[in-house]
C-alpha cells in the first residue's frame, strides 16, 4: 500500500505504533506529513513486547533531532504514556480500536487519563490524521512556511464543503443556501 | 436518491448537516417535512471546516424567515450547539453515529449536554425523522392545518399497528388480542 | 420556596413532573418562563402512579390551549415519551438525576431514544432551565415580542461574560483579553 | 416461521411487543411456553403508537384471566413499565436491542430502572426465552404439574452439558473431566 | 432498626442477601411484604463465602414451602443467578450498589445478563421495595385477597400524587391541573 | 479443529468453560500450555446449568493435583467466581464476549468485581491466551525449566517485532528506526 | 497507621504502587500477607515518573527471589502492565480509583485489557485485599502450609456469615434460616 | 486565590475557559507556566454565550503572537474544538468535570472526538496542569532553555518519588526497595 518514500535524513516527527497491524490506522498521519513535506520516520515500538527498545527510543528521541512523537496503540495502550514518561518532547497519542477492544474505551482511557506531570496530547479514536496535523501545527509555531501550508489546508477543507454544496444543489436540493464561504 | 424538489421559495425549516456523508441519515427529516408539505431548505454547514459560514448562517436564519433549524452532526458534534449559540430560533439536534464514533456516545453527549442558557432540542441517535416531526410540531403550535396533518400522521401510526395485528392473526397467531385501537 | 404567583388564566406552557421531589430540579423552567412573562402551569403527572391522569392530561392539552409541554422525570423516565405518544404538541423532556439513578444514564436514555414517529425534544441532564428557554423559543417563532426578549436574554448572557472578564482583570489577571464582546 | 398454533381459549400468559419487527427476538418466549404446554396469547401493543390500546389491554388483563404479561420493547422502551403502571399482574420486561439502539443500553435501562412502587421483572437483553421460563415459574408456584416440567427442563439443560462433554472427549480432548453430573 | 416480628411459621417468600451490610438496602422488601401480611423469612446467604449453604438453601427452598426468592447482592453479584441455577422457583434479583462498585454497573449486569435457560427477574439498582411488590404480585396470581391488597396499594400511590398536587396548589402553584385522578 | 492430544495423566492446569460455544475463544489457552509442554485438562462446567458439577469440580480440584484453574464464561459470568468460592487454588477468569452480551461489559464486570476474600485473576476480554501464559507463570514460580521457556517466549515476542521492523524497512519505510532490540 | 514490621529478609511477594497516595488502598494486600506470615516488600515505583526505576525493578525481580508482584495504580494505569512487559513473574494488577478518575473505568481498562502475550492478573477496583490473597494462593500451589492457612481463612469467611446470621436472629429476624454452614 | 501577576506583555500561551467557574480547575495550567517563566494570558471565552468573541479571539490569536492555546470547558464542551476550527495554532483541550456533567464523559468526548482535519490535543479530565506542561513542551521544541527546565521538572518528579520512598522506609516499611532512581 505504501510506496517507497524518500524521507528527510533528519526526521522531525516520529510515528511509532505498537504493532504492524496498527499501520492501516496510523498511515493517515504519515500521509498528511508527507503532503506538507514534513520529514518523519515511522517504526514499530511495542511497550509490552519491546520495553527496552521503548526506553532507548524515547531516551534518544530529542538528541536524534526529533521534535514530536506520534504514538498509536490499542487496548491497554501504554506506548504513548511510557514514551512521555521518558522524553520531554510533546507526545501525541492515537487510541487505536483494536480487535477485542471494549469498543475503543480501553485505548482512549489508557492514553488520555495520564497523571499530572506527564501529558499525552490525545486525539480521537483512530484519529491518526489529526495526529499528523497536530504535529505539523507544533512545528509551525516557529516555521512560517509550514504555518502557511496549514492555512492552505484549512482553506482546502472549507473549499471541499463549498464543492459539496454545489453538488447538493445539482442533485435534488436546488436551493441549498451557499453563503458564508 | 433525492429527486428534484420544488421547495417553497421561503423555507420555514432548515436542515443542515456537517457533511454530505450525513445525508442518508438526515434524509428522513426532509422526507417527513415534504410529506406534510412543510417548506424547508437543506444544506451543509460544517462547524469545524466552515465556522464563518456557520456564524453567517445562524445569524441570518431568523431574518431569512426560518422558524426552526434541524442540525445533524457526528463525533464531537458542535454544529447544533454553535448554531444555538448564535440564533434564538429553536434548534433541533440530531446525533449522527459516524464511523470512528465511540458507539454514538460522542455525538449524543456533544449535542445533548448544552449548558444553561443555550438549549438544543436533542432527538435520538440517527433520529432525523423525529427531528422533522418535531419541527412540524413547532410550526403547528400556530398552524391549525399542519396540526391536523400531524393528527392524521399519529392516526396512521396507530393504523399501521392494527394492520400488523391482523397480519399476525393470519400468520400463526390467530387469537392475537385486537382491542383498544 | 416558590412565592404565590398570578399565572395567566390561559397557560401556554405546561411543566409537569413525575413527583414533587423533582420540583427543585424543574423550578428553573418555571423561573425562566416567569422572567419572560410567559404564562404556564405546573403540576405533577406520574406516568407510573397515575397513568389515567397522564392520558387525560395529554389528550386535553391542545384543546386546553397549551402550546408546549415540558416534562421532567428520572430513572426509567416514561413521562415525556408517553405524553408525546398522546399529543401532537411539542414535548420537551428533562432527564432528572434521581437518587438510585445509574449516574443519570437511565433517565437520559429513557427520554432521548424515542422511536421514529414520536419525538421528544430532550435537553441536558437536570437541564430544566434550557427546557424553559426552548419552550419560549417555540412560542417566539410566531411571537415577535417574545423573540425580542429572547434576544435580550442572549445579550445578557454575553454581558455576564464581559463582567466576569473585568472581574478577572481586577483580581490578578490584569491582561485578560477583552475583545469581541 | 410460526406454524398455526391451537392456543388455549383462556391464555394464562400474554406476550406483547412494540412492533412486529421484535417478533424474531420475542418468539423464543412463545416457543418455550408452547413446549411446556402453557396457554398464551401473543400480540402487538405499542406504547408510543397505540397508547389507548396499551391502557385498555393492561386494564383488562387480569379480568381476562391472564396471570402474567411478558412485554418486549427496544430503545426508549416504555411498554413494560406502562403496563406495570396499570395492572397488578407481574410484568416481565424483555429489553430488545433494536437498530439505532445505543448498544442496547437504552432498552435495558428504560425497562430496569422503574421507580419504587411499580416493578418490572427484567431479563437479559434479547432474553425472551428466559421471560418465557420466568412466566412458567410464576405459574408453577401453584401448579405442581408445571413445576415438574420445569424440573425436567432443568435436568435437560444439565444433560445437554453431559452430552457436550462426551463430544469433547471424542474430538481431541480425551480426558475431559466428567464428574458431578 | 428492625423491631421483633412474628413471622408466619411457613414463610412463602425468602429474602436473602450476601452480607448484613446489604440489610439497609434490602429492608424495604421486608417492609412491603409485612405491610401486605405476606409471610417471609430473611437471612444471609453468601455465594462466595458460603457456597455450600447457597446450594443447600436453594435445593431445599421449594420443599420448605417457599414460593419465591428475593436475592440481593453487589459487585460481581452471583447470589441470585446461582440460586436460580439450583431451584425452579422464581428468583428476583436486587442489584445492590456496594462500596467499590463501579457505579452499580457491576451488580446490575452480573444479575441481569443471565444465559438462556436460567432467568433472574431483575429489578432496579437498590430496588428492594419493588422486589417485595413483585413477590407479592407473583403470589397474587392465585391469591385473590392479596391481589386486592395490591390494587389498594396502587390506588394509594395514586392518592399520594393527588395529595401532592393539592399541596402544590396551596404553596405557590394555585392553578396546578388536577384532573384525571 | 483440535487434533487428538496426549495430555499428561496428571494435569496441572484446568481449563473450564461454560459452554462448548466458548471453545474457539478458550482454545488459545490450551494451545499456549501445549506449546510450553504444560499438562492440562479441558472440560465444560456450567455454573448455571450444572451447579452441582461445579461444586464437585471445584471441591476436588486441589486434591486431584491441579495447581491452577482457568475459567471462561460470558454474560452474567459466574463460573470463575463460584469456582474461586470453593477452592483455594488460584482461579484465572476469562471474560468471553458472547452473543447478546452488552459489548462484553457484562462478562468483564461479573468476573472482575469479586468481593474481598475471594479473588479471581481476570484477564482481558477474550484474552484466553494470556490466561494460559498466566497459568504457566504461576507454575514457573517454582519450576525453573518452565521459567526459562517463558523467558524464551518473551524473547520470541521481541524478535517478532524486530522482524516486523525489517519488513517495514523493505516495504516503503526504509529508515524505520531499529535500535533497542 | 502501619506499625513497624519485621519483614523476612527475602521477600517473596512485592507490593508496588505508583504513589504513596495509593497506600491506603494498597495496605490491605500487605495486611493479608502479614496475617498469613508471607514475607513481602512494599515500595513505590511510578511508571510515569520513574520509568528507569520500573525497568530495573522489574528486571531484577526474579533474581532477587520474588515470586509474584502486586502492582496498584490509578488513571491511565501503566505500572502493572509495564512490569509484566519486563518480567515473567506473575503480576497482579490492582486498579485504584484515584481522584479525577472517570469513575475508575480508566484504571480498570488500562490494567485489564493487556494484549496477547503479556498478562496481568487483574482484581476488582480497589481490590488490594484480593491481590494479597491471590499472591498467597500462587505461593500455596507448592507450599502446603500456606495452602492450609488459606483453607482456614476460607472457613473463617464462612464462620463470619454464621455469626452474622445469629446476630440477625437476635435482632428482629428470629427465624432466619441457618442451615448449610 | 490568584495573586497579582506581572505577565509578559507578549504572551506566548493563552489559557481560555468557558466560565470563571472553571478557574479552580484551570489554574494549575497557569501555575505551571508561571513556574517555568513562560508568558501567558488567561481569559474567559464562552463558545455558547460569546460566539463572536470566540471567532475574533481565535482569528487574531496567531497574529497577536500566541503560539499555543489551552482551552478548558465542561459538558457539551465546544470551546476547544471551535477555536481549533478557526486557528492553525495547536489547541490543547482540557475536559472540565462540571456540575450536572454525566461523570465527565460529556466533556471528554465533546473535546476528544474531533473530526479529521481539525485536531484538539486533549488531556485528562480536569488535567489542566498537563495542559500547561504540554504547552511548554511545544514551545520547547525550539527553545533550549525551556527544554532544560522541562528536564529539570522531570527530574524533580523523580526526586519526589525518591523522597517518598525514604519516608516509607522510616514509617513502618524499612526494607522498601530503593534502586533505580
Amino acid at each position: 500500500m505504501a510506496e517507497s518514500t524518500t524521507i528527510n535524513p533528519k526526521p522531525l516527527v516520529s510515528i511509532v505504533m505498537g504493532s504492524d497491524s496498527d499501520l492501516p490506522v496510523m498511515q493517515p498521519a504519515a500521509d498528511f506529513l508527507k503532503s506538507l513535506d514534513v520529514s518523519f520516520e515511522l517504526t514499530i515500538v511495542s511497550a509490552h513486547r519491546t520495553p527496552q527498545r521503548l526506553m532507548q527510543y524515547a531516551t534518544e528521541a530529542r538528541s536524534r533531532g526529533l521534535k514530536c512523537i506520534i504514538a498509536g496503540a490499542g487496548g491497554a495502550a501504554h506506548l504513548p504514556g511510557m514514551i512521555a514518561a521518558v522524553t520531554t518532547l510533546p507526545v501525541i497519542g492515537v487510541p487505536v480500536k483494536s480487535s477485542n477492544s471494549i469498543d475503543g474505551w480501553d485505548s482512549v482511557l489508557s492514553i488520555l487519563q495520564m497523571p499530572g506531570g506527564v501529558p499525552v496530547a490525545t486525539v480521537a479514536l483512530n484519529g491518526a490524521k489529526n495526529a499528523g496535523i497536530l504535529a505539523a501545527q507544533i512545528l509551525a509555531t516557529t516555521d512560517e512556511t509550514l504555518a502557511k501550508r496549514l492555512e492552505q489546508y484549512k482553506q482546502q477543507l472549507q473549499q471541499e464543503v463549498a464543492t459539496k454544496i454545489q453538488h447538493l444543489q445539482h442533485s435534488g436540493w436546488p436551493n441549498a443556501f451557499d453563503g458564508g464561504l
